[in-house]
């Protein structure tokens, strides 16, 4: 079997971390060994992923030296309305029922919902212990697993319950992607194509000459969109790793995104789908705002319907339907909406002064 | 009114912050306005401590400029039974309800358990908010307010949920103390009392000339005993903010101090008085195991007695059930119990390597 491996470090002074990006990483005892600090391990995935690869990391938790003496496995229910503080409640009663000391080790294996609830539990279970991500989906893989980003939900708003966290380590085995759903896959490409939108134009490029191979999931282009987009991110990160400024930029396409999101209510529409189309709509306000290039908005549609996702929003959502719920955005500051707009394609700024009428305007058209 | 006031710092890297020690600061709009980023602030307080002192601070937060556009009461129940998953689900959606974001500022004033809910809160609410200490009961002055640990309880263990977060601002106002029942006021002294005799051998001196000064609640020996109290975990708290060595020694007396509150039952022993006996037991134990002159053992019980505090463990708790509870300890590892002990007045070491029985021959005179 060929090992091919990629790693990459987050830098992040005494929380920097590893991201390993291969094939076969979770049949691997060395590389979870590496990283296990204690002799307890509780994995945490939900029912669609754990009978999948649960055995597998238990499989290489069995080789690991010293012996790992307790190995727990706390399978959640699948889906987003389970990343509540109920389901963190429950890992917290298996934690403590099953004796897990600060020295144990969290294993996530699973999407974003998993990655976050396990990671907000890692950062608070007796005030923190290690934590382990081993992200089983596209999304979760380019995305929740760098930056430290743990949440639940709360009745009232998504992600509102919370830390920043930094993993010990993320395990991303492209394997794993065999087994996503192709509709997911694309979603996750969504955000490998922002990755190049707001910051690397030379990826940008690649990806419209890659985009076949990665949905046939073509390892060798798979592991280096994966790594190109970590480490994209990475960066970004660790010049703003709580979110005060330049993170702010990964947000490309999302205010419009959750606006389509939550219009259609949650599940409807993937997230990675919503910013396919947010994106567009974004890189046409930066076509007229910003004096962006006419032709990549061309382009980017091309590259989307090529990656199988939507390339404008719901066709019967209106400009006011949009305004509505875009001015409920986090990013909305004193009333002041602000939104990522691209210079160039590689180049995004935070912008604040968009007229409103060219909002609506754009708004209006979107859906053609 | 004399305005007394000492300024400490706490050296944190970005994470620092000042401690303000002295008479009506609750009063003072400055000095809450200097802390305060946003416009909203959000008080949580308790139902014992808010009649009280609530008022001072919303009178001292209506002089802030810019002016605060919105201020909330959180009145939790009082009482360590109330430090729960539940109280902080309350909390979210007290917050939530009431539209607190990311730039909202928590104001905890009360005791521990105050400080310890609020802060976990604060740590969580949206991945992190401004948070300020106004600590109103001594214990929680020189212990709590200092260090950035926060918590809630489980029923499986105390303090099992929480994260390391340090406060933007600390406000210790001393005339708070004048409404501290004396028995608080004593635990209080325990805490105190022990970082004389970890770290600062002039300060435990100190004390000994000074005690009926504090339980008479002078302000000058008050501020300042409380000041050499921060200073010192600060220092140490600067050293080893998560805990991995160092902070150990604040631990003092707290392993046989632990092992009473668990067989008495919280509550029936204040956490204070349970230390100042654990820290007669562990004096006792350092002059057997680490050549600590004798005579210091006399000293010890003289200033608790005069601290109002008791000298011995409960009479009817025999060696067993010290050594059953006390291998429970978060600090054991590997079965090996690890002790706080003194090489002298202001030296304290962790030591490993106490004999069954030597320890076994102390815990059976212990309650003379």
């Amino acid at each position: 079997m060929t090992v091919l491996m990629h790693t990459l470090h987050v830098e992040l002074e005494d929380r920097s971390y590893p991201i390993y990006i291969g094939r076969s990483l979770l049949a691997d005892p060395g590389l979870l060994g590496r990283h296990v600090s204690g002799r307890q391990v509780a994995i945490i995935s939900n029912e669609t992923v754990a009978p999948l690869y649960v055995d597998r990391v238990r499989a290489a938790l069995g080789g690991v030296e010293p012996a790992i003496e307790k190995i727990s496995e706390i399978v959640l229910p699948d889906g987003e309305q389970h990343k509540t503080l109920d389901t963190l409640g429950h890992i917290y009663d298996r934690l403590l029922a099953e004796g897990h000391n600060r020295s144990t080790t969290i294993v996530a294996v699973g999407g974003g919902v998993v990655g976050d609830v396990a990671g907000f539990a890692a950062a608070t279970y007796q005030r923190g212990v290690n934590f382990i991500q081993v992200p089983t989906t596209l999304l979760s893989q380019v995305d929740s697993s760098v930056g430290g980003k743990t949440a639940v939900n709360h009745s009232l708003g998504k992600n509102m319950i919370g830390a920043f966290y930094q993993p010990g380590a993320v395990l991303i085995d492209i394997d794993t992607l065999h087994s996503l759903p192709p509709r997911e896959l694309s979603a996750g490409l969504a955000e490998v194509i922002k990755y190049g939108l707001i910051g690397d134009e030379p990826f940008y490029r690649w990806l419209h000459d890659h985009i076949s191979q990665l949905r046939a999931l073509e390892e060798g282009p798979l592991a280096e969109a994966i790594e190109r987009s970590c480490s994209n991110k990475a960066r970004v990160v660790a010049e703003d790793e709580r979110e005060a400024g330049l993170r702010a930029l990964l947000n490309f396409g999302h205010t419009f995104g959750h606006a389509i999101e939550t219009a259609q209510g949650y599940g409807e529409w993937l997230h990675g789908e919503a910013v396919g189309a947010g994106m567009a709509m974004a890189t046409r306000l930066s076509v007229e705002h910003c004096g962006l290039p006419e032709d990549e908005i061309a382009l980017l549609l091309e590259l989307l319907a090529a990656a199988g996702l939507p390339t404008a929003g719901p066709a019967d959502m209106g400009a006011d339907r949009y305004l509505e719920l875009m001015q409920r955005d986090k990013k909305v500051i004193d009333g002041r909406l602000r939104l990522i707009l691209l210079d160039r394609i590689g180049a995004a700024r935070v912008v604040d002064d968009v007229p409103g009428d060219t909002l609506r305007r754009l708004l209006e058209v979107a859906p053609v």
